[in-house]
């Protein structure tokens, strides 16, 4: 157990917001709730999975949502909190930890925006190790734990309860569907987990990874060093183009973000086009028509100069960007893990090729 | 409080249909199923709302869904048992009796169908006086009532508790979203309501007149007497139009069944043309581009030969069919009312203007 300082949430933004490779919603807002909560004197904790009892619950928490609204909406604790009162009412269960759904972007605050209020630690895990758009594609689905209940809350005193659903992908439609009806914005506190199941399914140490991304690429800043090389050495990752952005088309449907960039190239890609396509997250990188990054590898999109993600909301024409490519969570490689969150799971009729065996066949 | 007899059940579906104003669904399905139970022996009992004590719960059930879904599944009386369960489980309330949202169509056979699994009485009363596309077009949300919680399932193990909503509309468009979702069909047990608030806000004896109206036609039948004048005598309302049915555009959208059906006049009205819009029910009926119909009055179109309601669902090329129009419940009739259940609560940028005033106008 130990002391996130203000200095730790910094760090958390900028290394989560690289983890959300494209979604996760920009980190900002959580940010300046939680230099709020710390300048009243709120302080939050986190924990190993290690040192969590088999039999203690963890509160899964989340901002479920369209990343484009999440920019237009001021986040606010109070619903992430509601949700966790929801699901312990529901439930009767006295919860000992909170954690994040994804560390990826604005999710990696969720649970320090609840703990902040509630005064409970925060397990350094989550089960994405990056962001994805749906909420069935977990580390915990993979490991075929329970789907429910979910509790979901906004700022407008809906809540609901979603008690049992018959799969994963339907529980989470239906959240979906609720989230849409709310303005496509919602607060939500996942099915509980035990401490056994975070310790058998959870990926563990993703806050503490991208605290020191984070920190990685601040220091690349301080030296005027390339901030995009610090972020590929921190995270055994790839500089896959450089380019600058020529075209984005982007909608808002469904209760997600879902578009295409086009990229063209930059240096030594000069000539050479990337498309990237987006539900949310960026999901499959094309490079002159030949798929070159999938997920659930990490595709990020950097702001060359100052090693800043940058969100599939704000991606706009004249953007100097790097691509990178940061290896997927392992537990998403198996056959089951690539079912939830493969490039079929986002309509692309592709096999799974990683980046990292594609660098490696290049050099054959 | 007294015994529905298997004739009683034969007589609702009749009158229901009829006072479904074309939605509501077909009961029958809800019939078969309760000759089912019937024949198994389960029995159902009756008891108006003046038997209740004003702290008794009464449990107020539906199906939810569009019209045209309810053809094609049949009904299983299991998951709105289930959705008067999870209420209990969710409230901790212990009902004393089942009531339906709406008497009209197959929603009147929805209580039955729980009580006779649940051995609970159905309360002589429903919140609509006739069907409403909508789960806030009720007596309830014009008293100000609550609107929570509402629980709802569905055969697929799936189940919702809604435990607040900021507004009738809101838990109306949350729950039909997750209805949608389930494939447009769904068990609801709504609001909770005390005694007090059924004998205040209830419309009384509305399955008593369903029953009456249903054994009014069979009586015409077995007299070979005309079905649409017992109709109208029966429930003091107006023969509108006799037609043929020339065209119906109809399309399963957003968890309804919406359309308009156009009318080709017989007899006296032969030369003229009537168009019906509908949302579920009709709301609005024209007759050569005069709106001389509409909600929340009961535009029914009925078989002119045999006396049958014809669902929106069931309405195509070539029937021979009767317009007629019943009397609104006088709960919509006050500001309130008409603002939730009026012309324009259906799009329709109308005056509400009672049928039966126009008829009073008609013979000055």
């Amino acid at each position: 157990m130990r002391d996130i300082t203000a200095d730790d949430l910094e760090a958390l933004a900028t290394g989560a917001w690289i983890l959300g490779t494209g979604g996760g919603g920009n980190p900002y807002m959580g940010l300046l709730n939680m230099r709020e909560l710390y300048r009243d004197g709120r302080r939050c904790r986190l924990m190993a999975p290690d040192e969590l009892d088999d039999g203690d619950a963890v509160a899964v928490v989340s901002a479920m949502g369209a990343p484009l609204v999440g920019r237009e909406r001021l986040k606010d604790p109070r619903p992430i909190v509601r949700s966790v009162e929801i699901m312990q009412a529901a439930t009767g269960v006295r919860f000992r930890a909170l954690m994040s759904l994804e560390v990826g972007g604005g999710n990696a605050f969720q649970p320090f925006l609840a703990a902040a209020l509630m005064d409970l630690p925060v397990v350094d895990a989550d089960c994405m190790g990056r962001a994805f758009p749906e909420g069935q594609m977990t580390s915990f689905a993979v490991g075929g734990l329970s789907n429910a209940p979910m509790a979901m809350a906004d700022i407008r005193d809906n809540e609901v309860v979603f008690l049992r659903a018959e799969s994963w992908t339907r529980m989470e439609r239906m959240a979906r569907r609720v989230c849409v009806e709310w303005g496509s914005t919602a607060a939500t506190c996942l099915a509980p987990r035990t401490g056994r199941e975070v310790k058998d399914w959870g990926i563990p140490g993703t806050t503490t990874r991208a605290i020191a991304l984070g920190r990685a690429v601040a220091a690349a800043r301080a030296a005027h060093t390339d901030p995009v090389a610090a972020i590929v050495e921190a995270e055994g990752g790839r500089r896959l183009f450089v380019a600058k952005v020529r075209d984005v088309a982007r909608r808002t449907t469904e209760g997600f973000l879902r578009g295409t960039a086009t990229l063209e190239g930059l240096d030594a890609d000069r000539g050479r086009t990337m498309t990237i396509d987006f539900q949310n997250e960026f999901a499959v990188a094309w490079a002159d028509g030949e798929a070159v990054a999938m997920t659930p590898d990490l595709i990020c999109v950097i702001d060359s100069v100052d090693g800043e993600a940058v969100g599939t909301e704000m991606l706009r024409y004249g953007q100097r960007v790097s691509v990178v490519v940061l290896p997927a969570p392992p537990v998403f490689l198996s056959p089951d893990g690539l079912a939830l969150v493969g490039p079929r799971a986002f309509g692309h009729d592709l096999d799974f090729r990683s980046a990292f065996e594609a660098s490696a066949d290049a050099g054959d």
